[in-house]
């Protein structure tokens, strides 16, 4: 069987999946401050169903990038988006990527309480507190304890990343967080994953340091 | 606005997921050699298009359980792929969850060659040899050369998941993959990912450990 390759340079195959995806929107046109996540997004997943969910609070993307710019760490639901996240683009801009899954604190208390370890990331959060933006690329567990924890008035993320992927409670947190107040990203729907909360942390990332694309 | 949860013990949760996907595949009957590897793969994603993607070589679920209990190492193309790999399962069967793009050495042979740190990961791989299954969710390029390195007969791999995701040369890259005699999982066209390899590796240790679903 002959497969014909595409030449194309290693620091091109960026660029050029990025044409790509701009030919094949045709003339669909996106608000230009959400088209660089967007684009992002689909760039990492293939799918272009994200051009019809992804969801934007009013300046999500402006407030994201302001957080960032001034030092907000990014907190994620699971090791995978922790490890999805460009270091070098958010040490840059003095922030950290946090994830707190593997601590043993968060597994007794989960234990203790009958929840999940991602609900008792979340309070973990609340309680140690800082400027915040928390991805949440898995666990609707995560996002329904957040909004629970804002309405309790003990947790104020900067910006909410809400892409959890699934079939049980995952659109139900989603519409959770898409009625609150906070400033969300969120991918209406089941799809998401951590690949998509990381790749919307890089997009802003990028934006914040001025990285081409 | 009102928004109802599910009520489902965090335990269940995964139980839950596997029989809303058996439920929506409705009358489908799957093989039942690869139905895991399919079904981990739509919880993973929520995208039902992995049924008609999703193409494996003869036995190739047997070949890979069976290399992963001859304690079979897993090398991944990203470090997010190797972070959603379970270790602690993959403990039990004695192997160890690699990934090369890190290495100072691998930016080292890419700079040099003018190639991809994929690419050069994949020459690594080669020169130290082992018994390995290679997961590649992300770099078309680390497929590539894998393929010309199996011509030129310098690796054989146990099996490779090749689920490379992106616009340049990924179904070209799966092409040559699917055309070779190496046992193979491959996710035909554009999607796939990080988090698609993590769950295929992920399925194929439950079933080598004896883990339910």
């Amino acid at each position: 069987m002959k497969v014909t390759l595409q030449q194309v340079l290693p620091n091109e195959i960026e660029k050029r999946s990025f044409q790509i995806i701009e030919e094949e929107m045709g003339q669909l046109q996106l608000d230009p401050e959400v088209a660089p996540i967007v684009k992002r997004v689909i760039h990492t997943t293939a799918d272009f169903d994200y051009l019809r969910t992804l969801t934007f609070s009013p300046g999500a993307v402006a407030k994201g990038i302001a957080a960032l710019r001034e030092g907000a760490s990014i907190l994620t639901d699971t090791q995978m988006a922790r490890s999805g996240i460009n270091k070098a683009a958010l040490a840059k801009v003095g922030g950290e990527a946090l994830c707190f899954m593997s601590d043993p604190d968060v597994a007794q208390a989960a234990k203790e309480k009958g929840t999940t370890r991602a609900t008792a990331c979340m309070d973990k959060a609340a309680a140690l507190g800082g400027n915040l933006i928390i991805a949440v690329g898995n666990a609707p567990t995560a996002l329904v304890r957040l909004h629970q924890l804002m309405e309790e008035g003990k947790i104020a993320p900067r910006l909410i990343i809400g892409v959890p992927v699934g079939f049980v409670n995952v659109v139900e947190s989603k519409e959770l967080i898409l009625s609150s107040s906070v400033p969300f990203i969120v991918a209406r729907g089941r799809k998401g994953g951590s690949n998509v909360a990381a790749a919307i942390c890089n997009a802003l990332l990028y934006l914040a340091t001025g990285r081409a694309l």
